[in-house]
């Protein structure tokens, strides 16, 4: 608490005239050659912010078209239109003058007080306390430098699905996630970290035994709430893998149950 | 069967340059003075097709700015990358110069015949033959056109929270859609009819006695499966409402309990 986390920081913009930002890429954040898609997110969603007169991004939709690695990234953010409620933007991001990411985001104010009039039920996940502190192939000479940058505590069910002891074959995930604590911990902005954690998890597959690089062609969240600060409990699942593709919604909730984002992705399972 | 269907003609595009397109909006679907989203979907994911040369629009997202009204529809698809797996273009809908939605699609080739490798469980839905047919607001004067271009089937409990007779308060719809018989039927492209699908039921929110109109802000959707002809079956269910936003997630299976499409949309919900 108190100062920059290296999370502030690594998404830092600079203006670079009328809707143009930059950003220099912490290579902490590549997993292999590639920067994660949650960090080139959350870069690109304070550039939108940057434009727009409303505070938060809503509802944001990414289309990957090539991996970012380590240097600057040029991001242009365009606003298509302003409204008393909604700011849509159109964003891209590019390196070396090839476009890498392209999102579409509508941002919104969503009020901090805001009692909901309907949340589906709370799924049934056990408490941070009973879970297992994820260290990804801890002891192994390639632990990638991304793992390092969000703290993931996984509940015992998931810990025996990742470690390919899972007693059925389900592509479920549920645990925390939460600011790296040694990074700093809590972030400056809540509202921040969000597209970082929606994006922060082993691949869903992965429940299944299959950890190969798993490329992401579209990504949509929408914000629904402001969190709290805290760890976030997260659940992700799939619905069909079929034909190398796959999907994986992800659900966050706050330390009061309260559903603060929601998340889909197709993505592509590799070979 | 045989011929074009309304919906066919309805969702005709022109070539008008490159990449530019137009579509003589038909007024039969307009909701009150606006088009529905769904239909304008399928005419905008038309125009990606043309100019990509991989058959299917896998994942699609679009924002909505403004409403469409009656008349030409003129259509811009952009391509930002073509690969050997995935071309990906931006399509932006206008009227009158204003642009109206704006989308980015991923197209891909879809194997009609893989076999998933995992789906998850079928919900327990009544078959088409123990539901209700849909016929909103039947004998009032007000009827609106579009309720007669897609054929809809509720399920008993479905059609009791639509009549507000819910027995408990919960945001979700089943049953069955088809292209409408009295429009001629099946459409020539089964997966052009899906983007319509998703977006032609009433707002989840209806479930709960909201029938108010109910503007989306974004839509997502993923293809999964080439669809067999024949209704489909849908799940349609909200996980929050607050603070004037709800989401509503669409899914779709065919007559073999193949999942073909996902849907999210994030709506207002209308005051």
């Amino acid at each position: 608490m108190g100062g920059m986390t290296r999370f502030d920081s690594a998404t830092a913009i600079t203006a670079a005239g009328p809707g143009s930002y930059t950003a220099d890429l912490d290579a902490g954040y590549l997993i292999g050659d590639a920067m994660n898609g949650g960090y080139l997110m959350a870069i690109m969603q304070a550039a939108a912010l940057a434009e727009s007169s409303h505070p938060h991004a809503v509802s944001s939709a990414f289309h990957f078209l090539r991996p970012a690695g380590e240097g600057r990234l040029h991001v242009e953010a365009t606003t298509l239109k302003t409204g008393r409620r909604v700011t849509t933007l159109q964003v891209a991001a590019a390196q070396h003058g090839a476009q890498l990411v392209v999102a579409t985001i509508s941002c919104a104010e969503v009020d901090a007080a805001a009692v909901p009039d309907y949340q589906a039920p709370f799924p049934s996940i056990p408490t941070l306390d009973q879970c297992y502190r994820y260290e990804p192939r801890s002891g192994q000479d390639s632990v990638p430098a991304f793992s390092e940058r969000v703290d993931q505590f996984y509940t015992p069910t998931t810990w025996e699905r990742l470690r390919g002891r899972g007693a059925e074959r389900v592509p479920e995930l549920a645990g925390y996630v939460q600011p790296s604590e040694r990074d700093g911990g809590a972030t400056e902005d809540p509202c921040g970290f969000l597209p970082l954690a929606v994006d922060a998890l082993p691949p869903v597959v992965a429940a299944l035994g299959s950890w190969r690089w798993s490329p992401t062609v579209e990504l949509t969240w929408h914000m629904r709430a402001v969190p709290e600060p805290g760890p976030l409990m997260f659940l992700a699942r799939a619905e069909v893998i079929s034909d190398g593709w796959f999907d994986e919604t992800v659900d966050l909730w706050d330390g009061k149950g309260t559903l603060v984002a929601q998340s889909r992705q197709l993505a592509r399972s590799g070979r």
